[in-house]
């Protein structure tokens, strides 16, 4: 399937110079390995390196890079989402399949839109609803009351658990498991009793999940992504999690129970958030940060500890064990000599 | 279904105060939205701001909290216990199923007891024992010889390998796989040889195993969970590890070959455990922290690094690379000036 | 099935001191419990001290350790080695399976081989082509035009995505998921366009991947995993990354988009690899450890912090967070001094 650069450049928002508009494309590339008929982009400086000798028959890029663009420039101001945009026209994804495949189990009072495709060893529970052009790969699970949104793709072996609610083009990826129970127990005496978990979970639309991520259902009242979410694989979520619209959250993150998480705000790999807090709009938590407090105000957090050569490493660290003693050392050598007047 | 204030008091352990005994109850909701008909509990004090203005039926509360409970109290030593044992009264789980769906697929050999629930897309492969009453749902895989004890219930696409014992009433969420093959193998000249896992897997009677958990089979011997163990999501048990009884751990833990856990213990989300190594009963470990070496004595233990704002973080950090360097200057110091006699 | 000595010592690359090699050997334990007809190993120095006691009918042991040895000793330069051979040579694997179950479903246009088994409720979508010898267990998921060489087995629940190439002998564990999209979006004004994954994954031979570990297909290229590479459970591959052959992962670790991981490495449990970066051959990277930058030299090297009890460890971690004044407090100190030279 083939676009012309002229038709590409209105659909992407981007200005087509020093090119032939009706030069046909067909395929994307990198910098490195685009040839004629595909084109490439330029978002990440890393890769600038690349530019001049790319072969692509046009490069989406920057103003400020367009003029070092030895072949045809789209110029856009934001070249990430413009190549977005053009990825998604050159290679559209299959078209949706509908029907029921026979391998395929439907409980009584489910309710299954024409246009949807459920596909072999699905099971659909009672009550559930498929809207229209869902597509359900192979071996997914929705069950009891659960309600998939128009448009929404389930990939292979999903997991939705009853009475949870996902929007409307929603992705989710292999794996992954949407309302368990959450980790609630009571100790009695040494014992653990269940505590019943009795809310659901709600999705937004066009949010995404990633494979063999995991979202708990609520104890009583539901666990909320709002409507474009993005969490990426391996991660999870706990009962009665509130996650704000378009918080994009990278893989391994766990994130405990109640936490209040909000808007427009990006979580880097393996963070964990501590539960019964809030997390304000806007915030960025940088990898493998521990959050441990309410964290009131936008800006960026971070507990991640880059790595070090073994040996500085541990004659550091063994420092660190006497931390505390050092800190009293240093306040009686400012104290003898009357310096220091800091309130340590 | 409704329960009178009066028997739910008799059943829970509590002390009804202030309220009619025979006034019915027929759901559970928070402080914040329980109505009338509805009981409710306080058991995290970060939530008694909200028990001024419930509208609850009646709320589970602590003795020292029944004065200002505004609606009837039922009084209990253990809130979130007596809320536990309530909430399952009130909101009973669905009756279980009993029989074998057409879709499932039973080898050779293997053993289902008539009480038990084998639903659609299951495998059952050659001497495997299902209990009475074990439930379960789609999807499921359970390998040669392996035996499920009564009542467990195993939710969708969870997968029990070969040779591997479940106690009863054990529940395990979607997607968890029990009895994977460690990761063992031997260096010979750069090259990973395969040593073969030929223990099992053995979990004792009421434990809990979260979604897309995974618990490895033993090199030699069996992995074993003893009774009562909770482990949340995303978890990862490495071979031959032993998790004594009531033990609870929170998502994401990661638990390295051969380490022995203790009895009731808590060990908090994101935390990793080396392996070859023991921990003593009562311990309790915080959220992201890394136990390198034997625990003996129970108490708390920490290493997760709470975030800072970026900036300072930076800062403090960049000062910790020069933590060794900076313990030497201020021995130095120390010994210039006479004091400090510390063996540093 | 036994096995003699004589023959187990010529298989295993081992020399038999001390007994009869017509001794026949049909099982294998551990030091503690092994007995007539059982062989055992020493290969971790923690276990020698159930050397002296032990009643197997021989031990594999290093040449330091054949003088202590109490039974006959199968001497070897490299114990664990030579002890996962003889494992699987006195217990060896089922005999693999063939032919395709009933219960599959299979699109048109794949080619599965007639010595490979396709097992019940399995998914081989349009174009997959399954090689020789290669064994589905259930529910696994292959995706269009993927390749799964001869001899590779995946056990239950695993998903396969489209344009997926396995090499030969690969082993994955269940519920792992490879060629899911990787995490790949683009922000337009707040919210996050999907940047479509067009690249695939190919897989080596000879490599393992993990229960419920995750690789992401690549966004242009391919994810790639050279041959012998050891990943265990729990882990997180995104988008185009590379590692290099024979290079062991332990679980939960998280490895973002376009790192690139030299041969031979080793990496610790729940460390995390931030992205666009690159890791000579033969780095170790200990447990919990957070890599930043390439790492151009081999070595050892580390960032995970070790337990304390948590008063000390809070009592520390308050001073870490004033270390930056601290380090400016001493520098005062030593400058009023005349002392501290040093550039700091």
């Amino acid at each position: 399937m083939g676009v012309t650069l002229g038709a590409l450049a209105a659909q992407i928002g981007a200005e087509l110079q020093g090119g032939a508009p009706d030069t046909v494309v067909h395929a994307v590339a990198t910098l490195q390995n685009a040839g004629p008929g595909e084109i490439s982009f330029l978002a990440n400086k890393g890769y600038r390196r690349f530019l001049a000798q790319t072969r692509a028959a046009a490069v989406i890029v920057a103003p400020e890079h367009a003029a070092e663009c030895p072949v045809a420039a789209l110029v856009s101001g934001n070249p990430y989402a413009s190549y977005a945009r053009a990825a998604a026209l050159i290679v559209p994804r299959p078209p949706p399949r509908s029907g029921v495949h026979p391998g395929a189990v439907l409980e009584a009072d489910c309710e299954v839109h024409d246009s949807a495709w459920i596909g072999p060893h699905c099971i659909i529970e009672s009550g559930v609803v498929i809207e229209a052009g869902v597509q359900l790969a192979g071996g997914c699970f929705v069950g009891t009351g659960s309600r998939i949104g128009a448009h929404s793709r389930l990939a292979a072996n999903v997991v939705i658990c009853h009475g949870v609610t996902i929007g409307q083009r929603v992705s989710i990826a292999p794996g992954a498991v949407i309302g368990g129970d959450g980790f609630g127990m009571a100790n009695d005496n040494g014992r653990w009793l269940d505590v019943p978990q009795l809310g659901g979970v709600r999705i937004g639309d066009d949010a995404e999940i990633g494979a063999n991520t995991t979202i708990d259902r609520g104890a009583l009242e539901d666990t909320v992504l709002e409507e474009g979410v993005r969490l990426d694989n391996q991660i999870q979520v706990a009962h009665n999690v509130f996650i704000g619209a378009h918080t994009a959250i990278a893989g391994c993150v766990g994130i405990s129970g109640s936490a209040r998480i909000g808007r427009h705000c990006m979580i880097g790999g393996g963070a964990g958030i501590v539960g019964h807090l809030e997390i304000a709009d806007g915030v960025i938590i940088t990898g493998m940060t521990m959050v441990t407090k309410s964290i009131t105000r936008p800006g960026i957090y971070s507990s991640g500890v880059p790595a070090q050569d073994n040996e500085s490493w541990n004659r550091n660290y063994a420092r660190f064990r006497q931390l505390d003693r050092m800190a009293r050392r240093l306040r009686a050598l400012e104290l003898r000599l009357g310096s220091g007047n800091e309130n340590n």
